[in-house]
């Protein structure tokens, strides 16, 4: 069992408003020195395999056909080996 | 000038239906074998400090205060340094 890890980002010369909200926010609440927000996604995707080449390959193809926009995103993949999955659904890191 | 990544992830006991969404369009893309996906934000923050240690401080105190709720959300932050904006705004790490 394989854990990827998914960054998908705003490309830095798209617009993100949702960024420019929350730095608005941060500056109500005092928070002055903070320059600039920009808010993408987070994905963890289990992937069941025991091949560390074929869970990247896969959480890669992932990422084209689904998660991520190629007009207007970036994504970012890391992969890490897990425990098979626990009975509450959580998976635990190999030590 | 600093970076700080954010990862805001829902806790393990939350149900999150945009994952379990997620995994149902991967599913009947072809990809049977991600077995479980959950979605958290990840949230770029640049602050403008020399001071690694304030840099870190202003990054947890703006997830405390607004990025993450504590009630159901889990957030991971890193800070690295980076020089400081370019004028369309996007930073360069440093070497």
């Amino acid at each position: 069992m394989f854990k990827a890890n998914v960054e998908v980002t705003l490309r830095a010369s798209i617009l993100d408003p949702q960024g420019k909200a929350v730095q608005h926010a941060l500056h109500n609440l005092g928070f002055a020195s903070v320059d600039k927000v920009r808010i993408g996604k987070h994905i963890e995707m289990w992937v069941d395999t025991d091949d560390e080449r074929e869970a990247r390959a896969i959480a890669k193809q992932a990422c084209i056909k689904l998660l991520a926009n190629p007009v207007m995103e970036d994504y970012h993949l890391e992969i890490e080996a897990v425990e098979t999955s626990m009975a509450d659904g959580s998976a635990v890191k190999k030590p």
